[in-house]
Parts: structure tokens; C-alpha cells; sequence
């Protein structure tokens, strides 16, 4: 027979840091626990006042935990508004009711407005373990979400968000399904759209699968984890903004599935399109030009599967009234030349700048988008998009805006230069044949990218380019001999990242 | 730029139970990480001499842990050989190449022998966390495995485990499929079979679904966890076991792989058969009894799904020469009256007392599938089996072999008794129309089974019984008033789990 005492407990800070997972850690013989009946592995709700998380479990054997003591990791501290010594409350958390409608989605059928509603709603207050959201990603990754279910789980991501309204129309914003290094168009596209007048209120990821989002690289050059009051106080006043999406969490459901989809490397379309549709219509957009990039190593492979991802994309924009425009562009190579946060920011200044050397396919390409924008919205009539974008740049007019916007969101920052740089050289002469986006971008990764805002790799050739043994292929930067000689493993068994033909 | 020292931390042991998972906590400010450009959740390799592990990094900002040390869970501190102070190496762990024929397993193919042996490998050697086990288990539930891929994953799971040769055929063993509650056959049946000379070194689960397995049953009258040498004297003593099969690990792999579908609370044809079999043909099982019970609330549904799941069953058997022989059962209702560890024991020794008040469900069905077994290995001629079987029933030579094996595991106990009881009654009278063995399982679950041994229900009824309103239908058995007041909840907003027709 267990004892019966209340179940109080004080609660004791950590200072664990978790991505996301609130743990729970209690003395293996604390009375709470027994009388509750909760062994490791629980899930138990922790109550403070009016606020409770949801929490695992773990059971402590040792004494450094006093029985009596809840241990709890930090995000519990922050969401629960808690002091050394608090009390709160231990209980058992509900059997998860949604469970069963992801079981449903793995076995049987497809899901209800209703069912995907639940399952959003259950995501967001936290009550899904890496388990529960592993499974219900995969799951709708494996058999893909139909149509109706991309729309149902898009709008409640959107009704588990806070919406923005601008109260004006039109208000523009872009967005690149990515599986292309580099390709750091964004801040380029916000400061020509927002120099002619448009609001593009566009957030933006941290990397998934890549070395780097545009938030990631933007950090380097300026403040981004601003809260909803900055961020309307730097649209108001300069019309586009550079900020990290998740720190106004215009969609907390998509922020857990893309932790999960970024360890296991993939999204899959369904889950993609909502997770960039909510947020956009969250954020307010009307208006919302899509990049899809096409390549062997891209995420799209190819022209059918591109169509196929448009017209999801047009369906389910339709249906909640937003304007769309798809460009589908060149994704059989890295755009510019650094990859990584800091070496794209490089990129990125040097387009905006129009300095001598800055690189022509990223200029290219962010003319191109620039234009969509500003036809999709009005702005310049169909086919005079490309001459306004260009004007806009090259009058300096763009980079006085990005100026302007760094300057609104905290400052103006230079990038910082990593402490490693090693070339790796062509094995042999020959022209380059195919370059492999994905494996490139791991070598990115690998060298430290993007926690290290310098790592990276800066790419010299481009397809069609000549090179002699010898001849830098590319120069990898890092910011530890530990690093180095890990990414150094890596390129010694995958010569063939750049493929070069006789 | 980061410093460069050597990797190098001592070990300090947290005290942490984890189920599986191993945690390595560090400083936030700790050099080795930052040298290596270790983040939070990278998965590193901790090494001490000649052995490592796997563990996910957690980083730590309060001073409870000091710089220059790493806090592990016990799990490490037992695979490592530790003790405190130890000095560990801290590593990268190489990217996990296994994973793209995960994601291929979801977007693509099924997998190759070869391709399903290195996931298999990796997850034997602890390189999956929970969301890379999570995406593999859930990708081969939806899009089911096929015949091939299941006879690949069954050779994987045998060769990454030990394998038992006993010297001599036949050698016996039984499985039921689950889905039912209670349905404790196994102790009964292999008591028969070993008091008629033959070997059958049966191990048994705790429960992955459900309110008991074997293993939790057997563990309120005996030891359950022995080693392969208790195990091989055991067998060689007196021909038949109860042992939890995870303390001799046949299969490690499908040790991990259960117990993320103990959280999802689901497992699909494929991999319950790969781990069924492995399980049997490395405890060297020659000729194996499988119970496949059907209703509409088991496992398994209808008898169309039960052929299915037969077929893949012999297939698979034949590829690695094991004698099958399929029984299909009666699913519709729990076999035998107590749900829950202890309870379930009581029935268990009542039919092998042939106590007047025996459950005689649990007996005719235990005498089936022994009789099976004995036909099968050739101990009984077809059709002789079942006289047999209640001929050694009758005489008390099961029950003398059932006490002879728990001796011989360590001891004779008896089953815990709870702390409090309260009996769920009709709310009209009726007759009994069906039970659902899913909700009955849940409310022995949220009453505290398996983990309290003592705790679950003792079913009253039966399919076709007449009840008065106020007759109890069940009793909850709980070891605390927190866990009752949690059932009873249950129990009250689901009162058809017993339904009954006028």
C-alpha cells in the first residue's frame, strides 16, 4: 500500500537547457509519486497557479535531488513563472485521446477537420512526446496528407497561432521551398519590394535540413529575435523586416514538427505547404510569391513533381483567399558562393551593394522574385517587374532600405570570419559536370554550420566551369581544429561531390 | 574562435533513470564542447578504455555541476564500467549514413537485406535516438513491410543478439499475438509440456500494450529476471521456464524497437512477426504454437486479417527451417477473471491447482494450445494431444513442474494483494452483448498495471451472462487513492465498455 500525502512538491531549477521537452526529475522514492503511481517515463502535468506544462518523468536515485523536490529543465521555469522554492503540484496527465487518430492515420484512414484539429491542439500544449510527433509526421509523410487534410491541418495550425492584421491590402511576402545551399534571396527580394512601398512583414526559418536559414544569416548582420510590438513598430516604419519566425510563433504547432523533420531530414509536401501557409496568412500576407527550385540534388527532382507541389500549393492558398504566384527556377546548383550564415551574409551585402564581384546568380535570382512581387501585387505592371527590381537595386535604393530595416531591429552588424579556412582541391582536371547539393550541404554542416555563424564553405566553381588539378574547388571554414579534421573525413571519402568530366 | 583542449571530462554519476536513452549533461561553458562544437541534442560517443556509448548532450548553465565534468545516466555509467571520477572521452558521433534508407523506407522502396541490417545495427548500437526509432517503426506500420522485408528484418534482429543452441530437436515454444486481456496461458501451458519431458525455454514480455505480460505476471510468484546461465540450468533442470526475455536480450534490437510502440501503444504485422520469430529461433526453438485470438475488439479483428497473419507467419518460419503451427482462437472476450499482474496469477495457480473456481476459459484454452504443442513436436499423435494435456493437468504433474521451475528460477512467492478495492456495478439490468477488450485493458492500466503489481480489475461477467442494475460487472484493484479517483473518472464516462442489451 502507497501513502496518501498531497501532492505538492517544490520545485528546484536545473538550468538544463532542452530544444522543447520539459522533464520532470523526482527522487525514485518521493511519496508523490507513489501515491500518484507515476513511474519514469510519465507524463505528468506540473501546476503553478493558473499556468501547468506538461512534463516526462525521470526518477533520481542519487542525493543531490532532496526527496520532496521536483527538478525541472528550464523551459518549465520560463512557461510556469517560477522561483527557487515555488510549490506546485504534481498530477497525472490525461490518457491523449488524439493518439488514437494518429494510430487511424497510420493504419486506416485519413483524418477529419476535427481529428487533425485535436491532434494540433494537443501539439501545442505541449502534450505530444518526440515519440507522439515523430509518429504523426511520419505517418503523414509516408501516405501523404490528401488535399482536404493539408487545408484542415493549415488552418489549424492557423487557429493555434495569433494572427497579425495590417488592416491593408495589398501586404506581399515570398518564400523558397529550399533544398538549395546558399540561395539567401530574402533579404535582397524585402529590401527592393519594401523600397517601393510594399509591406512584407516575411519571417524567417532557421536552417531544417540546411547549414543555414535566412535567420541564421541574417543574425550576423542584425538583430532578428524580435517579439510581435517590434516587429509591427519596424513594419510600420519601414514596410519589410528580416526576423526569425519562431520568436513571434505565428504557428507553435509547426515550430515542434520542423524540430522533429529537421532530425530526421526531410519534410514531406503536405506538411510543408501548411507549415508555409499558415504562417504566412498568420503574419497577414494576401499576397505570396513561392520559389520552387528545381534539380537532382534539390528537394523538387524534377518538373512533375514541381507542378505537382504548385498546384497543392495554389489549392490550398485558394481556399483561405491568398494570391499566389509560383516561380519555378534553376536548382542544379548552390546560388552564390558562401554556405553558411556568415559567408552568405557576405553574398548577400555584396548584391545589395553592388560591389564589382558580388555574385551574378544570386542577384539574378533575387530580380527575379523582387519582380514577381511587385507584379503579383500591383505594383509594376505584368512584365515591368524585372526593370522596377533592377532600378531599385542599382540606384542603391535597396541597400539604403536594408540599412534601414538593421538599423530598426537593432543595429547594424558586421559578420564574423571564421578562425579555420582549409581548401580542398581538384583531384584532377576537367569541367565541372553536376555539383551535389545535398552532400555539399552536409560538408557545410559538418564543418559547423549553422551553429557556428562562420563555418561553412565558400564554393569557387560553377557547372560548365574548367579546372586544372589542384585548383580549389571550394574552402572550408570552421571555428575548431576538432571540426576541421571531422569534415576533412567526410570530403576524403566524397571526392565526387563536385563531379568533373574530361 | 574556440579554444582547443583535449576531450577529456570525468564522469560524475547523476543517478538518473532513463529506460533506454543515455543523457549526458554539461556545462553550458564546458571547453570540450565548445572545442569539438558540441550544441545541445548532438548526439556524441562517451568512451572509457575500450567501451563507449551513445548519449544525447543536454547543456546545463547552473553550478550544481561543475566545468570539466559530465553527468551521466545510470544506463552509461553501467555500459562504461564506471566510477565516479572516471575520466571519459567526449566525441562526435559520425553522421548516421542508415538514416537515408529510413527516409527512403517513407518517401521510396522498401529496403534491401542489406540496407535493413545496418539499421538494425545502428539501433543495436545505440545510435537511434526515440525520433529515429519513432520514424523507422512508424514508416514500416503504414506502408507495411514486405514478406522479404520482414524475413531480411527477422535475420537482422537474430544476428545482432545471442544465439541459444540446445543440442537437441524438438525444442518447443508458444506465442500468442496479444490483444487480449488477461489470457494467461503461457505458465500453464509450458508447465504441461515440461512435465512431459520436453524442452521449451519460453521467454516472455512485459506488457507492451497492455496491463500484464507474461513476465509481469510470473514476477508476483517468482523470479522473472535471469541470466542466459540461470536460464540454461534452469531448462536443463526441468525442460521449461517463465522468464523475461529481455534480461537474456535474444533480440536487442527489437527491445528498442518495443518500446517506442509501447508509447505509440500500437505494432504492425510485419515487425511483430520479425521479433516474434527472432525471439523463438535465437532461444533455439525448433517447433513453435502461435495463438492468434480474433474479435472485434483483439488485435487482430476478423479471420480474414488472421489468415493474413498466419500466412506471413509460416512464410517467414519456413525461411529459417522453425516447425509452425497456427491456432486460431476465440478474441471476443478477456480469458480468465483477473486483468493485472497479481490478479492474473491468482487465475493462473487455480487452474494449475484445478481449484474448483478455476476459470474454466483459461483452462480449456491452455489445454488447446498445449495439446498443440505436443501434436506438433510428435510427443502426442494428432488428436491425442488434448487427453494428454488434461491427463497432466488432472494428476497434478503441471502444477509439481509449475513449483519445480519456480524453485529452480529462485523462489516460490505469493502475489501482492492491493490496497483498495471498489466495484464498478450495472447501471441496469441486461444481458452482457460484449466487452471491449481495449477499454477494459485502459481502465486496468489507468488503475496502475502493470507497474503496481498488485493493481487492475477482476472482471465479474461474461459475454451472454444476465445482470440486474446495481450486480457489480467489475472490481478496480488500486494501490492508491489517486489512482482510484483517476480510474473511477475513466470508469464514468465510459460505461458501455461492458454492453449490455435488455
Amino acid at each position: 500500500m502507497k501513502d496518501d500525502t498531497p501532492n505538492m512538491m517544490r520545485a528546484q531549477r536545473l538550468g538544463v537547457l532542452t530544444q522543447h521537452e520539459t522533464l520532470a526529475l523526482v527522487r525514485a522514492d518521493c511519496p508523490v509519486c507513489r501515491s500518484e503511481g507515476m513511474s519514469a517515463h510519465s507524463q505528468v502535468t506540473v501546476t503553478h497557479g493558473d499556468k501547468s506544462v506538461i512534463a516526462t518523468l525521470y526518477q533520481v536515485t542519487e542525493d543531490w535531488l532532496p526527496i520532496g523536490t521536483v527538478g525541472l529543465t528550464d523551459s518549465a521555469w520560463e512557461k510556469l513563472d517560477l522561483e527557487d522554492g515555488s510549490l506546485v503540484h504534481l498530477t497525472h496527465t490525461p490518457p491523449l485521446s488524439s493518439l488514437a487518430y494518429v494510430r487511424q492515420r497510420i493504419f486506416d484512414d485519413g483524418l477529419t477537420d476535427a481529428q487533425l484539429r485535436t491532434i494540433i491542439f494537443d501539439i501545442v500544449r505541449g502534450a505530444y512526446s518526440d515519440i507522439h510527433l515523430t509518429a504523426f509526421v511520419t505517418a503523414t509523410a509516408a501516405k501523404p496528407l490528401a488535399t482536404r487534410e493539408v487545408i484542415s491541418l493549415t488552418r489549424a495550425m492557423i487557429d493555434t497561432g495569433d494572427k497579425i492584421d495590417w488592416g491593408i491590402t495589398p501586404v506581399a511576402d515570398k518564400h523558397c521551398v529550399g533544398g538549395l545551399p546558399a540561395n539567401r534571396t530574402t533579404p535582397i527580394v524585402v529590401s527592393i519590394v519594401a523600397a517601393n512601398g510594399l509591406l512584407i512583414p516575411k519571417t524567417s526559418s532557421r536552417a531544417i535540413t540546411s547549414p543555414a536559414g535566412t535567420a541564421d544569416t541574417m543574425e550576423t548582420l542584425t538583430r532578428v529575435e524580435l517579439n510581435r510590438t517590434e516587429l509591427r513598430q519596424v513594419i510600420e516604419k519601414e514596410g519589410g523586416c528580416f526576423i526569425w519566425g519562431d520568436a513571434v510563433d505565428f504557428s507553435p504547432a509547426d515550430t515542434a514538427i520542423i524540430r522533429v523533420e529537421r532530425a530526421l531530414n526531410f519534410d514531406s509536401a503536405g506538411s510543408m505547404v501548411a507549415s508555409v501557409l499558415s504562417k504566412k496568412i498568420a503574419a497577414g500576407a494576401t499576397h505570396v510569391v513561392i520559389d520552387i527550385p528545381v534539380g537532382p540534388t534539390a528537394k523538387v527532382r524534377n518538373r512533375a513533381q514541381a507542378r505537382e507541389l504548385a498546384d497543392l500549393f495554389t489549392t490550398v492558398a485558394s481556399t483561405f483567399n491568398l494570391k499566389l504566384r509560383i516561380e519555378v527556377t534553376d536548382g542544379s546548383q548552390p546560388i552564390g558562393r558562401g554556405i553558411g550564415p556568415a559567408l552568405e551574409a557576405r553574398d548577400v551585402r555584396d548584391v545589395l551593394k553592388c560591389t564589382p564581384d558580388a555574385p551574378q546568380d544570386l542577384r539574378d535570382k533575387s530580380l527575379t522574385l523582387a519582380a514577381a512581387v511587385l507584379e503579383l501585387t500591383g505594383k509594376a505592371r505584368e512584365g515591368a517587374g524585372l526593370a522596377l527590381a533592377a532600378e531599385t537595386l542599382d540606384s542603391g535604393r535597396a541597400w539604403d532600405k536594408f540599412i534601414a530595416i538593421c538599423k530598426a531591429q537593432g543595429g547594424v552588424f558586421e559578420p564574423p570570419v571564421s578562425a579555420y579556412q582549409r581548401p580542398v582541391n581538384a583531384t584532377r582536371s576537367g569541367r565541372v559536370a553536376a555539383i551535389d547539393n545535398q552532400r555539399l550541404a552536409r560538408v557545410a554542416k559538418l564543418a559547423g554550420a549553422p551553429d557556428d555563424k562562420a563555418a561553412g564553405l565558400d564554393l569557387h566553381v560553377r557547372i560548365g566551369d574548367t579546372v586544372r588539378q589542384g585548383d580549389p574547388l571550394y574552402t572550408l571554414h570552421t571555428e575548431s581544429i576538432g571540426e576541421l579534421s571531422y569534415v576533412l573525413d567526410y570530403v576524403k571519402s566524397n571526392t565526387d561531390i563536385i563531379e568533373l568530366t574530361r
